[in-house]
């Protein structure tokens, strides 16, 4: 994950700065990934730098159209802003209090973690001797990182594996200053653990367990209940055999399918999902997610919960960086997980179709939301196939260690060098999408949920007409743009000849 | 019903003539309703006139592209017709062998059968006082009618109520003769019962039945099973209740889905209507198609057997045409069936949702072959709306009778031609049409029907997002017709100019 991505660095013009016994100075104001600048427009002499990590609190308020920033330093100096435009002065504000993030090498050599990269965003406030300590309170040494800054209002998703309290309550004072670290002065946040409350308690005789309220006082704890490893397998197992049950009985067929639990698993997700989204974007509050390796189900939720808030991730390029920074890096097993599939007698218990059912999740939103994303379908069963079998690197092994082991990056080539490709890439644009930069809500109604006919139905019927409807409207859409060339290339000539004309008359 | 409609009158051109004892003469072919009209070449004053009353029996056979139609007359005059090009010679002789039919006005003063319509197309060979004696033997007088004739080999497809042998077995030799004539020599057909054997049994008992294979020797007689009245007024009550149903709960949802069995009744139509556009098609056999009344299961299979095999009947006219004819003209009581819907709590046990099941079953072909139908999804759901509710006349009464009694031509506007007014039919028009001359083949496995979503999820969820996807399709197209008109403009207006400098530079 790019730090410089999570800072907009916009350049704002006839801002008004005020300083204590100054008379106020206009100009321009401009954002680095390390310091905030304010050029005067009186004087080009005049500039003001200020250091991100000088800011030791900021507040925002809003007469009208005027929006006024005020920062304290920690050299004791406080500055005011006015920013006009409401929407400059969130963008500012969040810039600046990204500041309150940093990037952390702690994990170079895979010591501290072996499941997490050697880069990973974590709060200003704790330095690595702390995660360190964190590492071995955290299940998998997973100790709680940045998955997600909502730029909007600042709120942020973080992502870790289980307190590993066991029976014995056991605490760690690094862990609940990191966790409250990320929060502002009086804010509060949600835990979403993605156990029921049971199998958190279950967990505890093994070692594992969940944050006490007690001691994580501006935190609330809420469970939801995301299946895991065979349960998910069986139900792959049992939907696929019912899709291609062929008794030709309808009421079989929907019991089968109900039986499968596949629907309800896509539900739970996704439910858990939108509450996660929900959490930073109408209650302003952030959140911490974890189950108990922090490596499934978790990233299901963050995941998922990006594809609902940030525009971006519902871009071709957005989505791959989505995948890359949520999944691959964030050290989901998917050597483990995507060894066998439906067809496979050998059960083992460490396979999971954890990363089909995020993907059956997005084309869920996908359905509901034709115009949002810049992908189409087939680029959600593209990466399908390659998570089960590719000749890529890319999904190889089970985390970023292993690959650094295997050296796949010199050895392999990468999924995304291929896709990216425009010969690729236009087998999986989206005729349909125009920027949506809103929010989007999917429906979690059980009647709005449906079979991905895409990926369970596909060799079981042809879709020959279906792929004819989808190219008749990808060539009206290529017939516009030839059209849209020709019409500006007759104008050029018309007015060419109209200018010859003019030359000719002239004499 | 047009008559005319039934024959296809082309033109071709380099026919040859061959009579015995006289040279082969080369000329034009013209069909009209009642004559083959042949203009020879040579000598434009020669014309053989041929009534298509005076053939009694016509041959084809095929030489490479040569196609040969001898013509074997009541007159004992034996010709026959060499035509270029085998699909030309299909449509000849097809069109030849529909005079096999004709118009019949015995039901003028809907006293042989209240439901049918003043005129009925029925086979030459029998005459009014026949159909008299036939309606006596039939279910509310509904002798057998054509339905469809397929154009591609000349089968036909007949509907009827059911023959009233009771438990004595009752015969009815012109019931057997008008059956019978519809065959031709040595030829088989399907009579296609859409009850189980044991309903239709049961039936004898209340002077019902069904046809003896004994006294019906070329047909064979299929029994299947599509439920009638209360049964699926109940599963259109539970299904719409389920869809209703906020528990949020995948297992619950999915059970009454199945439970309310709307699925199976839609699979259960759509599997009859594809074996009867199979007898047609591939078995190249006629069928006759009945259940008890001939006015609810039996309108489902004949009309939607048309989707399937008629192209016409995928364009707007052409399933305009098809409801006017095999709906209202064909006497289903649409004022019993649409009385109420899904929320009255006074059933009668004439209701049930007949029409909008067929509606359905068109919307799960639509969905398998979306390019094929002129119309879209809001062409079937506009036509659901005014059969239960409507401020035209055309869905009043329950027969064409009822509708002439009540003069609603006089007193009422008819929905076609508020429909059919281009500002209405823009928003019915699939934009991605493309006219398929196909028979289309839809699947009936229960994997491939789903609940029609914007019919009964259409209160319950917004489709904002997917009527946008939709308007985005439909102005990209509008967008292109406006850049091909300035690509015109700009090319006239640049031939001008440069016609202009020609001129210019010419003197």
């Amino acid at each position: 994950m790019e730090f410089a991505e999570l800072i907009k660095t916009p350049r704002v013009d006839n801002v008004v700065l005020h300083r204590p016994f100054y008379p106020p100075v206009e100009g321009t104001l401009c954002l680095t990934g390390h310091h905030l600048i304010l050029s005067s427009r009186q004087d080009n002499t005049e500039e003001l730098w200020l250091l991100h990590s000088n800011i030791d609190a900021i507040d925002k308020r809003f007469v009208g159209p005027l929006g006024t920033i005020i920062i304290k330093c920690k050299d004791f100096r406080i500055i005011q802003l006015d920013i006009p435009g409401m929407e400059e002065c969130l963008n500012i504000a969040s810039s600046i209090e990204i500041s309150e993030w940093r990037l952390s090498y702690v994990n170079k050599e895979f010591a501290v973690c072996p499941s997490y990269p050697p880069a990973v965003i974590v709060p200003k406030a704790v330095d690595d001797e702390a995660l360190r300590k964190v590492a071995t309170f955290r299940h998998g040494g997973r100790f709680p990182v940045l998955s997600y800054y909502h730029k909007k209002n600042g709120m942020v998703i973080m992502r870790s594996g289980q307190p590993l309290t066991g029976t014995n309550g056991r605490r760690c004072k690094e862990d609940e200053k990191l966790i409250n670290a990320t929060l502002r002065a009086g804010k509060r946040g949600y835990i979403i653990d993605t156990r029921p409350l049971n199998v958190a308690q279950q967990a505890r005789a093994k070692g594992g367990g969940f944050e006490q309220e007690a001691h994580y006082p501006q935190w609330r704890r809420i469970h939801k209940s995301i299946e895991r490893y065979h349960i998910l397998q069986e139900s792959l197992i049992k939907l696929v055999e019912s899709c291609n049950d062929q008794t030709q009985n309808m009421d079989r067929w929907l019991s089968k399918l109900e039986a499968s639990n596949w629907l309800t698993h896509i539900k739970e997700i996704l439910t858990t999902a939108c509450l996660a989204a929900q959490c930073l974007d109408r209650e302003g509050a952030s959140i911490l997610v974890h189950g108990t390796e922090g490596t499934d189900s978790t990233l299901q939720v963050t995941s998922l919960a990006q594809i609902i808030l940030e525009p971006r991730s519902r871009t071709i390029r957005g989505f791959e960086a989505l995948i890359e920074r949520e999944w691959l890096q964030a050290g989901h097993p998917f050597q483990q997980r995507c060894a066998q599939s439906a067809y496979c007698n050998s059960k083992q218990k460490w396979e999971a179709p954890v990363f089909l059912l995020f993907l059956d999740c997005v084309w869920q939103i996908l359905r509901q939301f034709p115009c949002s994303f810049e992908f189409n379908e087939n680029f959600l069963i593209m990466l399908f196939e390659h998570a089960y079998a590719s000749q890529f690197g890319t999904f190889l092994g089970n985390n970023e260690s292993e690959r650094c082991k295997l050296k796949l990056q010199q050895k392999t080539m990468s999924l995304w060098s291929w896709v990216n490709r425009p010969s690729e890439l236009s087998k999986f644009t989206n005729p349909l999408f125009e920027a949506n930069n809103l929010v989007i809500w999917p429906s979690v109604a059980p009647q709005s949920l449906q079979l991905w006919e895409g990926i369970f139905l596909r060799w079981n019927r042809s879709s020959k007409y279906l792929d004819e409807a989808y190219e008749e409207m990808v060539n009206i859409i290529e017939y516009n743009k030839e059209l849209q060339a020709k019409v500006n290339l007759l104008r050029r000539q018309l007015a060419e000849l109209e200018t010859e004309d003019g030359v000719q008359e002239s004499p």
